[in-house]
This record gives C-alpha cells, structure tokens and sequence, in this order.
C-alpha cells in the first residue's frame, strides 16, 4: 500500500484555528500509519500481518496519537485466536487492547486539555493499540504522567488494575489481614503483592514448581511477599499450619485453576471467598460440596471487561493516576521487556512462550 | 433399666401453682423416656441402640415434651457417622435434630403461652429429637399449629426452611423470573418447586435417569414444575433452547454436584448463582474458568445449621408459621412414611437406602 506524505496536522490544526467557525478548510489528517492486522482468527503467527493504513481526516474532536508503546498480553493472543468471548469484528481487525501514545495532533473543536506531546492512554481500553497512529475521539483519550517508563503506562490498565480491582471489589479488606493467590509470578500476581502491601495487606502466593522456582520465590519476597509456597509443599491436609502468624485469608485470586486452585482453597478461612480471573492451566474449578456447605465458601470471577462496562468503571482513571503515581514512587514494578515493532515476529513468539518463560513483551512503536 | 412410675406431671404442676412462692414441694420430674442413642460413630445400624431414660427433674422454666414423631434426615445419620462437622458429643450421644412433640408438662415459672397437649417444636431444631420425652428450657420450644399432619410439623425444620432461605437469601427474584435445580424429587426440591411456584416464580428442574423417571417428572409437574428434564436430556451444548419462553434462570439450586452440577450452570444466566446445600453423587463441583470470567458466575454455599446461628434467623419461627400455613392450604406437600418408634431398624434401614428409593421416613413415638 503506497504511503502518503501529508503535512504534520500539528500544523494542520494552528491552521484551522486561526480561521473562522465558516471554513471550508479540509480537516487534519492522520500520517499514514502501520498496524498489526487481522482478517480471520487463528494462531496468531499464521494470522497478524503488518499493513500500511492510509492516511484519516480528524473529525472536529477527534485526537491523533502516535503510539509510543502496546503490550502483548493473553487476552490479546485469545481475541487474535477466536477465543475470547468480545472481540473486534473481522476482517481488517487491529490487535491490541492498551497501549500509551503520544499526542500528536486535534481535531479543530477539541476541549480536552491536552497538547501535541501529552502521555495518553486509551481509559477505558479499547481494541486497535498496535498500530502507529490511531485517532479517535478525545473521550477516548486519558491524558498519564509522562515521567514514568512507558512500558508501564502501555500496561497500566489490563493487569495492575485488575489486582487493584480485586482487592478492593470482593472483601472488604484491613490492615493486617491476608490473601492467597496462585499463579503469584504474574503479572497481577506481582501487582497484588505490591497495592497489598502498601495497604498494610499480607500475602500467601503459590508458585509453580519449575526450574527456577527458588529465584522466583526470592523475586517475590523482594517485592514484599510474606510467603511464597511451591505447589509441591502444600500436598498436606492442614495447610494452615504453614501460616504461623499470620491471618487465615478471606480473599484468593485464582489465575491457574486445576490442582493450583485446590491448594489456594485450603488457604481461605470460613466464609472466604476466591475469585477467579485466568486459567493458565486450562483445567477447571474443583470444589468438594462441603467446601460451599460447612465452609461457606464462595466462588467469584473477575473480568476487568466486564468492570469497565459497568458503573464502578467511572473511578478507572482516577486508579489509573494513582498506579502511576505508585510506579513513580517505585512502589510498583514488574519485569517487561520493550521490543522494537520491526521485531514483532520475536516478541509474538515469546509471548506465545515459545522461547521458554520471557517477561511481557511490550512492542515499542 | 427399671422403669419409674411417677405421677403425671401436669398433676405436679397443677399442684405447685396452688403453692406458695416458697414451697418447698419436690420439682416436677419427666416420665421415664426411651432414646436412640450412640456412643461411637459408626453405621448407624451398628452403633444406634434404644436405651431408657431415667425420669429427670424439669427445672422452673423447663418444658417436658412427649415427642410425638421426628424424621430420620441424612445430616442425621452423617452426624451418627461421624462426618458431620457439628455433632453432640459422645458418648451419649441422641439422635435427631428436629421433631414435633406435645406439651406434657411445665416447670412452675414457665412464662411462655404453652399449655399441656400444645404441639411444640424444637426452634432453632436442636439435637436430640430421638426420643419419646425430652426437657427443655421453654426457650426452645415452638408453639406450631396442630391441625397439619404431624410428620409435616415433624419435618419443617430441615428441608422446607432451606428451600424457603435458599429462594429469598442470595437473589432478589421477582415473580415471572426462573430458578434452576438439581436432584428436585427431594423434599427440599419439592419444597422449591411448590414455593416458587406460590410467589410466582418458575422452575426449571433436573432429576437423574432412572426406572421410575417418567413417573417421578409427572408428580413435580404436579407439584407445579414448569419445566422437568432428565440428566440424559441436557447432555448438549446450549440447553438454553428448551427453555422455550421461559427466562434464564439467575439462581440454581445444587444438592447433587459432579455432573448434574454442571448441568445445572449450563441453565444460568449471565452473572447467575448457584447455591451448594447438598452434594448427593459425593462428587465435587467443577466449573470451567470461563463460567467464571465471562459468564460471571457466582458459587454459594447454604447450611440451614450455620444460617440459625446467624441475625438472619430471629424470624425463623415466623417462617415456621408460614410454612405449615401453606401445608394447611394444601401448597405444600411431599411424600412421607411414619414408621412406628418399634420399627426404628426398618426406617433406617430404608433411610440409609437399602430398600431402594423411599419416602422420607419418620419415626412416630
């Protein structure tokens, strides 16, 4: 597809603001811009192809951003396969879902404070982020703190929040109390160690046992993990035991499901409640009868798609800020590795895991 | 043990309110009585044994009850076997959880409106039923209606109450709505049917495969069922489409589990809940992440035991009330045998299922 070459529309838009409301000027438009595309599901790899996008006019408040950063996450890989139950309309889908850009130019009746320049985020996120421009309204558009690592602002939204959703939404949590959650190594995973730990919450994380488990737990402890169990060590009937000071937890996240939720279970006190966001393992949900009967359990999911629809979403940048803001203060962290955008072929590998276990992959427009 | 002959004790009573405050007249005491008592858990037809009761004195505000019939429920025997979680303590141990019996006599500063021949029953139920005179504190005792058959007054407690809690506690339902169930030839099921069916609200219900189905889906629709499959029926992918016009069901009610609780999730809608209060085919719930993430399904547990120890049970006794009021109407019936007390290894040996499917047995003292 042959690009155009248009003048910037930073001076494009000056150029229409210097004119009266009765112009006639054509409206600003978008550089040609490149996306990661798709035109029917399936493996990722066999399905994404990297297309020219010509260039689009910028309807009055509309906002152009170029693109800075976009992760690779799961739901990414799921929406790409067919899998996931909301997923952008084919063919000529863009993937994507977060991502952190830079403002680069506004439609000529834009109110929003924001300037050629500004960190923005798409709040709440939306389909489309892996491709080099985007414009769309200025609604879309969240305007974050610039003077974090963008990786960070790319990845705010799909997994920080969900920890910081979770630990708020089920129970009510105080200080000193406890959660238990598997898959502890992930991104979330290492998200509710950290917003737990700021609120004076502790931590019981279950890890797998694999090559490197021990590094992994020393990783987590770092990150203020009060204990850090390997699947392997919780095959006891009393788990509790393991505890020693601490408090039985009301709260577990489940992101793995199978034997991993089992041994998350046993953790939670009378009356506690799991919530489930992933299933890494691909197996399901076991529950013994009397676990709901004597032990009053209760079993909940979370889908942050699903929050952002509803009306607690309102607050989302709100939490938004205050993530960053704990990012900043280097009170949230979590291992990523940015890759240039002309290496997606690598950093779609690697978040298919076929290189072994790799940060998040973060593509770097 | 020999038996006593004591006076009847509405004569002592009588006796004592003729007399001073300060009378020193010997305190009513309780006919001999006979009770099922265990020392040890075990099967129930190896440890239970009849024993006699030697008369004991009833304190001032003490009822004396003749039992007249109570139920043989499996939490019954599960206590008997020692799975139960709560249970009397041993040895010693009388059978029995709820029952109705008649005022035999009174302590002499009873203040509670009960008068001799008054039907009574445990409320909150307590343990203990199994036997032919008991004294109680008259705090424990019910005043119920007497012209309802006494295997119902007799059977309230444990199975009609927890198909009333479960309908009211854990979704706000609205006449027109649907519930969905499992194992709905039980007398909770049956209950549920019949309940649901009084404040509008239909049901879907699900009952194994077995000789006697046909009959078994005749009797509930019956009852008032709007809808009866056999497990053999929804073994397809969307059992949506034999709704027919009936909507989604928001709550479901689960006292199988293994398959025919993953039966019954396939019924709920959007953001449903399912409530474990039973779990009949011993085998655990399994539930796909998905149901939980996409679907938003919630699990529950509901013990009728844990819910009377709770603020929520204050009205109990009102619900008692309305609930034979509906037996009295003729809304609410299920099938019962009364077994004479001599014939107690019969009952339970049809309770225990070794006479095939059987009606729920009561003892008649």
């Amino acid at each position: 597809m042959a690009r155009l070459l248009p003048p910037t529309l930073q001076i494009l838009r000056r150029r229409c603001a210097s004119r009266s409301h009765f112009s006639t000027a054509p409206s600003p438009v978008s550089p040609p811009s490149k996306a990661v595309l798709y035109d029917e599901h399936g493996a990722p790899d066999q399905v994404l192809r990297v297309a020219d996008v010509p260039p689009v006019h910028l309807g009055d408040r509309d906002v152009c951003v170029r693109m800075l950063a976009a992760p690779i996450n799961p739901s990414d890989i799921n929406r790409i396969e067919g899998v996931y139950p909301v997923r952008p309309p084919l063919p000529g889908a863009v993937g994507g879902y977060e991502g952190v850009g830079q403002v680069h130019a506004l439609g000529p009746a834009v109110t929003a404070p924001l300037s050629p320049g500004d960190w923005v985020i798409p709040s709440p996120p939306s389909f489309g982020t892996w491709q080099t421009y985007i414009v769309k309204h200025e609604s879309v558009w969240h305007k974050v703190r610039s003077d974090v690592p963008m990786e960070y602002a790319a990845t705010v939204t799909v997994n920080p929040l969900t920890a910081l959703r979770m630990l708020q939404d089920f129970v009510k949590l105080n200080p000193g109390d406890a959660i238990v959650q598997n898959g502890a190594t992930s991104i979330v995973g290492q998200s509710v160690i950290q917003l737990a730990k700021v609120h004076g919450i502790h931590t019981i994380n279950i890890i797998r046992d694999r090559p490197g488990s021990e590094e992994a737990k020393d990783k987590l402890k770092q990150l203020g993990a009060d204990e850090v169990f390997m699947e392997s060590q919780l095959d006891m009937k009393n788990v509790k035991n393991l505890l020693g000071a601490l408090p039985e937890p009301a709260l577990g996240f489940n992101c793995v499901g199978g034997n991993a939720a089992s041994l998350l279970l046993k953790f939670l006190r009378q009356g506690g409640t799991m919530v489930t966001y992933g299933g890494m393992s691909k197996r399901p949900v076991t529950v013994p009868t009397s676990y709901f009967i004597f032990k009053d359990i209760s079993l909940r999911g979370f889908w942050l798609q699903r929050w952002m629809n509803s009306d607690k979403a309102e607050d989302c940048r709100t939490m938004i800020d205050y993530l960053l803001g704990l990012v900043h203060e280097g009170k949230l962290k979590y291992e990523m590795e940015l890759i240039p955008f002309g290496k997606l072929s690598l950093a779609l590998e690697k978040a298919l895991g076929k290189h072994g276990s790799q940060p998040k992959q973060v593509m770097r427009f």
